[in-house]
């Protein structure tokens, strides 16, 4: 609550969840003090029959959260010898000793089931909370407590708790969700082209949900009941009908990685040649596992020096046009693809401000130049971001250009 | 709630209270309808003396909450003149018509004040609910709207609400807050280090948080009080001196931007040349705005013929030592270094994986290299993460091992 860190938590267990078919009712962040928390955990119970608690689980003095709620449900604690054993292996395993205070992580309240901690120390505890003593019909809810760090609560949440929920929370119809997304066409136009085709799945129970990001527009599309399956592939096939050329992927793909597996299907390489993104699209590119088998190599050339001693741009060429330029742009491409004997190359150069803009080129604009077997082509784009979406969003662009280029190649 | 967006708003928002001593004690997210948002708006007023609603102000059908807040309160809607030119010149300035249903973001609940968007069309609004008919005693609460763009919402915060509220909420006591950002050392040894010397100013009220990410913990001081100036600047210097060369800034300043300043206070340049990272470093160090003044180039030599191509690796190098070791990282900084003439050149190679490990070298196994003028230093690294964390760990290691030598070079 003091702002140091940023919750990721309700994105991704919302999303999760949503995926499931259980709709998150709220999501409430309060302080690491005893009564907020206790006040937290009593209204939640109260009100839902799923209550998902994050952190607090771990050792420190401010870590309250599994004793606070034992002691509100009026279970008592115990040590549990398999979880303090893999606490134990997991401090030797590091060669590190097993500092005294963790051994409370090891507590485990009567009736709970214990989540094991495959990437950390304090496992996760599922406890039925049957009767439910804060609510008036005294019907059953189900607490699960995770812990704080994202890489020990996620796996852990696909691993033990999905199943649970499948199990405890079965769907009284089927629900179907799907989600596909899109690049270089606007929220509003998306929605336009997409609304009147399928109003006739819309009336028999489909739901169009929109998400837009600076680069990115997710149309999800999910359905309950007996005709649920069907619904969503129908609404999909329209989708793809209206959007088709501006779907890269679906679910959590994103378009480097889409841009990796294609290359990689192909046998084909990549090189970019960066300016004003300075590093941002060899830094997307590199982050999918798998990247080397198809990157050869990124050129962050700021310099017009750079330009010309990596790429082979020609100071005539800079003189001429400047260096945001379609000319420059054209130069950068091919000069990365022949030094480095890629299939492709990908070149980008502009003003990502927020100085340098003039009125013939104010900040923003950008040119972004693809060279490949067929020849090159360069775009003029104006991307009037902040300098961090900016660079995103140009980065998002050429990764489509290279994309649209490769699957029309097949 | 369908986990399509990452809410960045608490932490946002949180950050700025605190700053002003002004805690938070509660965020809750929920779903945008009527009934949920006035649970929430009722509850919340129910219980605090400020409450901040972000979103749902805008002219869609899912925007609700001015309507709803108003209702609730009781207060009539008027169309704002002022507001309503606002939009209209928004619009014309971009050449756009302007939608019908923009008008509605014009429309203004009895007594509210306007806060002006400057990035956009809809404005926050902010309340005295006077009395509070959610409260038992009637005493009055303040009630701020803001809309959901994070580049809308946040500078309006700054420029009104932060004034409204050194007003309405003056503290009774002074307040003071700093918190020293340092890396190279973890959360436990931080603590360790300064938990004595501090004893005496806590005794005295001084509080201290500590906030670990992968590659950085944050020490926050804080204090209220006629003392508080005076205890939170002793901490500060009892601080630098336990931790001193592993304080790289205050505040919101981050690695690359500390580097960035110092490197253009010298008018020194730099070069990086990365493998593992992908350009990870190249993309932190161009975020920073004036970046070019000192950036000369990145190299990102993924492939083995990029490290000999680009910064001159010998081949003879590569096949003894293999290109993730010392050896290497010397050349490619050394190559770098003298292919761009820039007075320093940082590199990096290693394994990020998920493959590409071995007995020897595990994955995680990383060299950074640093070359200058005072000669080439090469720094070996486990950093044993996942493939994202281990980038970003390893470039905040490469850009301190350069903080650290430019402030010694001094």
């Amino acid at each position: 609550m003091l702002g140091r860190v940023l919750n990721t938590h309700q994105q991704w267990l919302c999303r999760r969840l949503a995926d499931l078919g259980l709709v998150v009712a709220r999501q409430l962040a309060v302080a690491d003090t005893g009564h907020d928390i206790e006040a937290a955990v009593r209204e939640a119970l109260a009100r839902a029959d799923l209550v998902i608690t994050t952190g607090g689980l771990g050792p420190t003095t401010d870590d309250l959260t599994r004793d606070l709620i034992a002691r509100l449900l009026g279970l008592t604690l115990r040590e549990d010898a398999a979880v303090l054993e893999h606490i134990k292996q997991f401090f030797a395993a590091r060669n590190r000793p097993m500092p005294e205070r963790t051994h409370l992580e090891a507590l485990v309240p009567a009736g709970a089931r214990v989540l094991a901690n495959r990437h950390g120390t304090a496992p996760g505890l599922a406890l039925a909370v049957k009767p439910n003593p804060f609510r008036a019909d005294k019907s059953s809810s189900w607490l699960v407590m995770l812990p704080g760090p994202p890489r020990e609560l996620q796996p852990m949440f696909d691993e033990f708790v999905v199943p649970l929920l499948k199990r405890e929370f079965p769907l009284a119809a089927p629900f179907v969700c799907r989600t596909l997304r899109t690049t270089g066409v606007g929220e509003s136009v998306t929605q336009e082209k997409i609304e009147t085709p399928l109003q006739t799945l819309v009336a028999a129970g489909l739901e169009v949900g929109y998400c837009a990001r600076p680069g990115a527009v997710d149309v999800r599309l999910a359905a309950r009941g007996a005709r649920a399956e069907e619904l969503v592939r129908e609404a999909g096939i329209l989708v793809r009908r209206q959007l088709g050329a501006h779907i890269f992927g679906e679910e959590d793909d994103e378009l480097e990685s889409v841009v990796i597996r294609l290359l990689t299907e192909r046998k084909q390489t990549l090189a970019v040649a960066e300016s004003c993104t300075g590093g941002c699209l060899a830094h997307r590119l590199t982050n999918v596992p798998g990247a080397s088998a198809v990157f050869r190599a990124g050129l962050v050339t700021y310099s017009n020096e750079a330009k010309q001693k990596f790429l082979g741009v020609s100071e005539e060429t800079l003189a001429q046009h400047g260096a945001v330029s379609e000319a420059v742009a054209r130069e950068m491409a091919e000069g990365a693809r022949k030094q480095n004997q890629s299939d492709y190359a990908i070149s980008v150069t502009g003003i990502a401000g927020p100085a340098g803009g003039t009125p013939a080129k104010p900040v923003g604009t950008v040119f972004i130049g693809l060279a490949g077997p067929a020849g090159t082509i360069v775009e003029h784009r104006v991307n009037p971001w902040d300098r961090l979406t900016f660079k995103n969003v140009t980065a998002q662009q050429a990764l489509e250009l290279l994309r649209s280029r490769l699957v029309r190649a097949d």
